[in-house]
């Protein structure tokens, strides 16, 4: 039997690499064969690719080579890491995937979410997840979370951060509308427990859907 | 005035690069303001990229991570070096663009001229080159021109090499027929000082029609 992708999505701050590894525990408990993964994966071309994006040397670079650049890191990491456990039967578990390019590059940098799809389906072809959890956080609290610990004034570039974050988040909510069938969505703001009760509801139904096809 | 794209296209060992010279050098004689280049052109981010597509260390890429990046490096030399250069009114000479893309990746790489021309309309945008120059010559030729020096014997190697040239020479002539208006041919097994004249009877021509419009 193929195995099950859930890819895990959300603004700074919302809180999911604590959930992801809560969820990955209690499925290796349950004797389930898990990978837990996040681009660039640990993958050596898409880790390089990754360094192009993210090299701030780099500030002239354009918005569309960005998008591209990622949906190149997504196509490796798929193709060599995400692939060969879904066709091992494993579950793979995602820290962001095609939503965040939607998001991001195609509504918060304004490329288009059309376009930005289209790439990327380039590049992931029939690999889109089986579902999809959406951590909801309003990206004030997303964002007070991350500065929570850090005791200095907001300057010019938090405040265009903030912007960028609440477009992020909008982006977010057009995918949703996109596609509300594959996107499920968990209220980010409840405590912790909360949370991690919430998606492990949605992630063993997945399992036991998925048992049952 | 808005800038002249041309570009260059065709198989290894066409001779596209002597000729460009020469046609750079009859140009700028005429006191026309020539941009010749190349990806990635010597725009850092374009050659890092392309540091990551040719390093051999990387021989787990899929071809359409390399198409990608190849769309990614194409993107940032267009928006640093082509387009201010048209902006500025400028005849851009570019030895290999879009075709290439379609020929290799497309076609011989077998991932579907369509699909790589998609990603690469999202790429360079509405800067199609106003022509393409087309250096025809059989792969047989043009690698037995590259191979000439070379005092050793056709390996294995050597031999998938070509019917891999081969399945690119095929790809061009699906691309010229796809866009037959754009792209015209020059027949690149003539002496080297025909085929200099035959380019420059288009460019010039190219040159005063543009100047015309």
């Amino acid at each position: 039997m193929a195995g099950l992708f859930i890819s895990f999505e959300g603004p700074e701050g919302a809180g999911k690499t604590t959930v992801l590894q809560e969820i990955t525990d209690r499925l290796r408990a349950q004797g389930q064969d898990v990978v837990m993964t996040r681009e660039p994966g640990g993958i050596p071309i898409a880790e390089k690719i990754r360094e192009v994006i993210l090299d701030s040397n780099h500030d002239a670079m354009d918005s569309k080579t960005e998008a591209l650049l990622y949906a190149a890191a997504r196509r490796q990491h798929l193709v060599e890491k995400i692939i060969p456990a879904l066709e091992q039967g494993k579950i793979v578990l995602c820290d962001r995937f095609i939503d965040s390019s939607l998001a991001y590059q195609g509504f918060a940098r304004e490329l288009g979410i059309e376009n930005v799809l289209a790439i990327n389906l380039f590049a992931i072809e029939q690999y889109m997840p089986d579902c999809t959890i959406f951590f909801d956080v309003p990206p004030e609290v997303g964002l007070a979370r991350i500065w929570k610990d850090k005791d200095r004034e907001r300057n010019r570039l938090d405040l265009e951060k903030m912007d960028f974050h609440k477009r992020v988040y909008k982006g977010y909510q057009e995918v949703m509308r996109l596609d509300s069938e594959r996107i499920q969505v968990v209220d980010a703001q409840q405590t912790p427990a909360q949370v991690v009760e919430n998606v492990w509801r949605i992630v063993s139904s997945e399992v036991n859907i998925h048992k049952d096809s």
